[in-house]
């Protein structure tokens, strides 16, 4: 094995390795976030697979104050969307899916991703859901003046962590494990 | 800014990076893999976020060749899950959800999760759609003798690769961005 590869595997170990401590930040710091660092967030939620292909999916930046307001009033529960530097909504394209439905999965990848480029990059993030809830989506509806045809599917608040949650414990996990057609259990 | 500190953000900037070449992979070689890696890419699902913290989802082996032939039989375009070194398939609890529905969602995260993982640790994978398709589901349950109350959600195959696609283009795509009651636009 050459140096090169062997670097190459480090550092996938050491991306691994990050990507299992995310955990969910509900408080920030009052530090804002530069416009670069907000491209390579969203960037990294756009690299997303989706279903064929398609361009099911968008994202818009809420910041203004009124609207961050306007969101606790409609969805009391997303307290993180006002104190984090910003927020992303993550919107379904249905119109754009090749199959009905695919939208909602997609976009759920790219508010993975969303989080797990945050996480990488020393950020606090967490996924507040709205579908396919319809009581949520509803409030959504209300409290943001979306385009036509686009669905409101997650809102994401991200700034710098204003709490140090404890580490995960090990992700591994017997009981989610299933046996299907005489399969391995690793 | 202390050498610590640095050496996370470089890191974590590494990750990123890794974060950005994921590609969908259908070849693979026939090179095994071992339980420990396996074991490492299902932590990687399990870790990924669901709501309210409920165990939403499940995870099984698919390895067998008997399994393997049967899910052509059903669900022909699933080619990749022939040729792999094993396929994880991931399935819903709906009854494990504090609201309907959100085992999609969760489903979804940890499908992503696990195609990131692979691209760590230098596998490739590819995500195959069941869920909310009905006939894919309906195809699904057909080719695989499922545990009750549970649902099928993705078949992702996973192996060394035996393709090496062009990188992707920028992810970055300004068409994906849409303004939002006067939000910004990075």
């Amino acid at each position: 094995m050459d140096v090169n590869r062997r670097s190459v595997e480090a550092a996938g170990r050491v991306a691994l390795d990050l990507l299992m401590t995310r955990r969910s930040i509900r408080a920030f710091t009052k530090e804002g976030i530069d416009e670069e660092t907000k491209r390579a967030l969203l960037a990294a939620a756009m690299s997303a697979p989706t279903a064929h292909g398609r361009k099911s999916r968008r994202f818009a930046v809420v910041d203004r104050p009124e609207a961050r307001k306007r969101v606790l009033v409609e969805l009391p529960w997303f307290a993180p969307a006002l104190g984090s530097a910003f927020n992303v909504l993550v919107l379904g394209s249905p119109s754009d899916c090749a199959q009905e439905g695919y939208w909602l999965v997609d976009c759920a990848a790219a508010t993975e991703n969303l989080l797990l480029a945050a996480t990488f990059l020393g950020l606090g993030a967490v996924w507040m859901g709205i579908a396919p809830i319809e009581e949520n989506m509803a409030a959504a509806r209300r409290a943001f003046d979306l385009p036509e045809g686009l669905v409101p599917f997650s809102l994401v608040a991200l700034g710098k962590p204003g709490e140090a949650p404890a580490p995960r414990e090990e992700a591994y996990d017997d009981s989610l494990l299933v046996r299907v057609d005489g399969g391995s259990v690793p």
